[in-house]
């Protein structure tokens, strides 16, 4: 059977463009039937082949494709129209008959428009999970299996990815996903130089290096710049600049009001913006409740651990060292789950009208608990424990108490005096963030959904088989691949489709949180131990592989959304870099050589030195980051400079149009009165018409144009006014 | 005579619409003649109708029009086509035939166009100044005297100007000179808040009050966002949005070579941006210059007008006291005019490729120099006189030594133990600053001009006289009137004329930088005098008539330029207003109440207290900006909301005719198969139809698609899945 699925890629996915999965359990069959039916109908209508087969024992598997060349087309230039409209695209687009799609991801963008648009927009309008189509569980086009093994094969012997590799992750899962490889292909390529710089550093300065800071915070300018400049350059090469702009509405959004709008004569419904603002301020609570909840985790183990591995030496102690690890990794996850929840219903409550709008709002809210989760332990250790420990110690006496029962009075007492900082703490923090907890991550975000999967395979096939042989009790057992009535030819087809049905959907933001949180340990704190570069360096390009690989395997194939950035990710990287000229000054000056005290606490760090540091580190910061920019912006990307020729040329061509016409006018002009006689002109003469004038009644202001006629006679006027004026001055200047 | 001319203001101009003073006395008749000749030839050529009349005694008038309205009309469409392709305009224009001008301005702007665009882009070429047409002294358009006068009166009884007096000011000098008078009345408007609070602060607070200071800069920054929201408004308004991305060629650019770009089939003259970088670098050691020439002026005058003030007290003291102040007048303008030329040659040094680049490198530069002059004296009294004078004050010796002579040792010694700091200096010079150096500078712009261009015209008309008498000697005394070749229907045009021509040029970016200085002392100084924003209030009401009346009476006619913005200016204010949070909390820290020394010096300041109040002062400032830019953005502005609307209208018609398309089309679709009957779908079936395709030879990925055949047999097959699995999940449950 394998063999005669020939090896093109679309052959083997049987032309399918989507599956869309029906679920009917929850309903009772007669209006999980009318609804199927409706589905099919309004599939059919818009000019898309359906095909039904079963999923597994409580839904349906609807295959759709677009088999009509005419509907495809005209959705397409319909996109392309509104597109161009829009000023994504710069030509008009050609007419609808020669419109083919570009790219696997164009054809699959538009289709999936003509499934989900709403009616009046020339869609089916088939919205997954949301009113009347709750039945309909997932919109998923298949994966090019294919193609996906081999990207995962060359791409494992290749160091850098070339643009034609991004080009082909664009094809096939579209530009958001297109974008977040293409920055992680940019961080990863600028890694290399901090990677072997800090690796110098390490080596022949150490930690707290003045010039790897320096160094550091620029890089860190630099690259942010520069990967706006690529930005700007993908999205030409992708043609989707300027895509943010075609915002498409949320379903959720709930108008206060209905309004008539006037000027375009519809119905429109609206949320004031005031209202919306008015509840846009409650993140200032929500933020302050999140670093109270978070930072009193954190606060409480740390200081837990501090107590038990500095302080307490009684019994069990290599057993409790690790309660307040276990305390954070439970803790910690447990309330940024009930965070972010809350933060999801903030931001529901805000009834965004759009949903880029929405994003943004949510990924700055988990950008918040995100930056409290990852970044507070270490300044805890830097900026609390480092120069106060010797004052908040003894308070952890509060612990003391409770394991007083246990040891001697003389040796409590005996134990807190030969209390002191740990110097190295802040480093062993810093390794632990940037090597064990990146590989903890990447472990937790590839492997282990990629076995939980496989046991819930397992599990479901166990219980159909169970299943099956109840029904079949005293027949022969019932054959895996027989489960469901399939045609033998579709078996292994089948099979492949309802495993990525059972999929998780793919959140390209995850991904790119992920790696703004890495960046952002970079920025602030790897003067601490300059090697954290090289362990990103090594860590990214495991995770991009890795990342792949999860969207292929583990994850239903997304539908190829549009973008032009990678969002409001990229305010947050420059947030980061920004706080970080603070941080890195503010370690540099608490830290380097020559301000520990007798305990290991800098005593001799002076507030105002301290403060004049940081802010003559961030305003130089802001400087330069000014100063870059400013360059930055003058060099232009090659995609956007053929962009910006493309759009000259097709001025130029609009204007030559204009211009020649008026050429061609020209030679049969009204306008004949150059090739007049020039006649002496005196005062009588003007008098003499001014005369004649006054008999016909002429606009005295009309007169003063008729004195002269044509400019023969004006040049004629003026030399002898040149003329007479020549020997004055002359006589003037001998005089 | 006068009664003859009709009220009309075009009539009184006798339809002029531009005015090209041609000088001759610089190059021989000969040549000068042939040059009249081409200028003449090239504005018929385009299109232009010209009038020759004798200017004073080395130049000629060129009175051009636009006469023949198939030109105009063709440039006016050609300009709303470049319009349209760069996105200022929305809609495509209408056809050549039926354009007209739909202002004052956009007429005056296009004429200006033909007269001096490139042969290559249609116009006549003419460059004032420069090149071949260096004879060619100035283009300018006519005063509309009655509508000048109309508004002067207009206004001196209103205390906003209305929507609609912007608007004529636009229809009158173009929008660049519009968006100065709307930045000049919205300022104005808003000063009234700060004004009100000021003053009661001012009764019930005295200085330094945190209240102020909190609210003022909370101002500043509603102030500029709500500034960038109407520029916004203006623009869409005056439909000039994204004006600044047609970008006009600078004639003195000079390319580094000759390039043949590919793409666009066309010899370009390129500049690497690198090579520019490096010399945009030379800034950095030009504000330096500038920093120590001035810096060093200011304080050597401080130091002795603080010596002699405050320790001298030997003989002559009440002369001496003024020659700091003589000093200062004297040597301060002359090293800034020096630094402005220096500034002017560094910025065509710098070779932009374009006029507007030019100008906002240019601004920035002429910022530089203007900042400090202009805030130095009150940093350095607030920053070093106020906190180091008791350390700085004894090396004012060196200038003791050089009275000693004068007084007695025993008086020098004992003066110098009195010495004092005088608190109430700041206050002072803030005062001085913010009303009497306003009040001054009103004074030089429009006062004094008025005065030197009477007493020159006087001068003019004396020698004229002198020289008619010269040659008339033994005639009768020539009339005034008489003095040219005039006919006396025009006599009184043609002297109105000639005075213009005498006129100075308007430069709006002076203006707009005065503005933009005196919004600095507000930001940066304010909380020291909080009447401060009273002074602003009442010295802009007439400031803003004050530069009408300049523009009016004092200088050309500008040709009508377009903008969408301030420029370079809005960030400027937006530096000042960041600065303004610094100063302002750092001047709150040391001299609000309770750090008075005993000399008056604020001894108690602490070095960590100041850093940590400017630290949170300006972050927290940064804060609050960003929330109020995101608010704000929020919020449309009216025209804003009304572009958009168009904007959507069209996209709406657009679409809306290629959906109506296929609607109609639908129709006669050869897709009928939704019409099939539906026969029984059984495994037997499905295998019989797969012999026959067998038979036939089809694609075995097609055949997935032939299984069902049309919607209806889909979901045939659907509703018998759903009605076997029920029973199915019936039995599940109930196990």
């Amino acid at each position: 059977m394998a063999s005669t699925v020939p090896p093109d890629p679309v052959h083997s996915n049987h032309y399918v463009d989507y599956v869309i999965r029906y679920h009917f359990g929850a309903t009772d069959s007669s209006q999980a039937t009318e609804q199927l039916d409706l589905l099919l109908r309004k599939l059919f209508d818009v000019g898309l082949q359906t095909e039904v087969r079963q999923g597994d024992e409580s839904s349906l598997l609807v295959f759709v494709r677009a088999s009509r060349k005419k509907s495809l087309r005209r959705a397409l230039y319909q996109s392309r129209i509104r597109d161009w409209l829009c000023g994504v695209r710069n030509d008009e687009p050609e007419s609808e008959s020669s419109a083919e799609p570009q790219s696997e991801s164009e054809r699959l963008r538009i289709i999936y428009h003509m499934i989900t648009v709403p009616k009046e927009a020339g869609g089916a309008g088939i919205t997954p999970k949301h009113g009347e189509w709750k039945n309909v569980d997932a919109i998923f086009p298949l994966h090019d299996e294919d193609m996906n093994r081999q990207c995962i094969k060359d791409w494992s012997r290749k160091t850098f990815l070339s643009p034609e590799d991004l080009d082909q992750i664009r094809n096939t899962f579209g530009e958001s996903v297109g974008f977040y490889f293409a920055f992680l292909q940019s961080y990863f390529r600028f890694l290399l130089f901090p990677a072997l710089f800090g690796f110098s550093c390490w080596l022949l300065l150490g930690s707290f290096s003045i010039i790897y800071t320096i160094v550091n915070c620029l890089w860190c300018i630099i690259f942010i710049e520069y990967w706006k400049r690529q930005e700007d350059d993908y999205s030409c090469r992708w043609q989707t600049k300027g895509v943010s702009a075609v915002r498409t509405k949320r379903r959720e959004f709930q108008p206060e009001r209905e309004v008539h709008d006037e000027s375009t004569d519809e119905m429109r419904g609206v949320f004031p913006a005031t209202k919306r603002m008015y509840r846009q301020l409650l993140v200032v609570p929500f933020a302050m409740l999140s670093a109270v909840a978070l930072g009193l985790i954190i606060a409480t183990c740390f200081a837990i651990e501090i107590f038990i591995s500095e302080i307490y030496n009684g019994p069990l102690k290599t057993y409790l060292v690790f309660i307040p690890t276990i305390l954070l990794s439970a803790l910690i996850p447990t309330m940024s789950t009930v965070l972010a929840s809350i933060a999801t219903k903030l931001n529901d409550y805000e009834n965004y009208e759009t949903q880029p709008a929405y994003d943004v709002a949510l990924t700055q809210k988990i950008f918040v608990i995100n930056f409290i989760t990852s970044y507070l332990p270490i300044f805890l250790t830097a900026f609390v424990y480092v120069p106060f420990a010797s004052l908040i110690v003894p308070y952890l006496d509060v612990f003391h108490l409770t394991v007083r029962p246990f040891v001697s009075k003389k040796d409590a007492t005996s134990l807190r005096t030969e209390f002191s900082i740990d110097p190295d703490r802040l480093r062993k923090q810093v390794i632990y963030f940037t090597v064990t907890a990146q590989v903890v991550n990447f472990a937790m975000e590839t492997i282990v959904p990629m076995l939980k999967q496989r046991l819930f395979r397992e599990y479901k096939d166990y219980n159909r088989r169970k299943n099956g042989r109840l029904e079949s009790e005293n027949g022969s057992e019932t054959k895996k691949e027989a489960l469901f009535d399939d045609h033998p030819d579709e078996t292994k087809f089948l099979t492949r489709v309802r495993n990525e049905a059972d999929m998780e959907d793919y959140d390209v933001t995850e991904d790119l949180r992920e790696m703004c949180i890495q960046f952002g340990y970079l920025a602030l704190f790897s003067p601490v131990w300059p090697l954290v570069p090289v362990s990103f360096l090594i860590n990214n390009w495991v995770e991009l592989r890795g990342d792949f690989f999860k969207i292929c395997m583990e994850c239903k194939r997304p539908w190829p959304q549009r973008a032009d950035t990678i969002g409001p990710w990229l305010e947050s990287l420059g947030f980061l870099s920004w706080v970080g000229s603070i941080t890195s000054a503010a370690l540099l000056y608490m830290f380097s050589n020559g301000h520990e005290g007798p305990n290991g606490e800098p005593t001799a760090i002076r507030g105002w030195a301290l403060l004049l540091t940081i802010f003559f580190s961030e305003h130089i910061y802001l400087m330069v980051r000014y100063a870059v920019r400013a360059a930055m912006t003058k060099l232009e990307p090659p995609n956007v400079k053929k962009e910006r020729t493309e759009r000259y040329m097709m001025r130029k061509r609009y204007l030559e149009s204009t211009v020649a016409g008026r050429s061609s006018d020209d030679e049969g002009d009204d306008d004949a009165d150059h090739s007049m006689e020039v006649s002496e002109i005196t005062r009588d003469s003007l008098e003499e018409d001014a005369r004649d004038w006054s008999a016909h009644d002429v606009d005295p202001a009309e007169r003063f144009w008729m004195r002269q006629k044509g400019w023969k006679e004006s040049s004629h006027v003026g030399a002898n006014i040149i003329k007479v004026a020549e020997p004055k001055a002359q006589t003037k200047k001998e005089q």
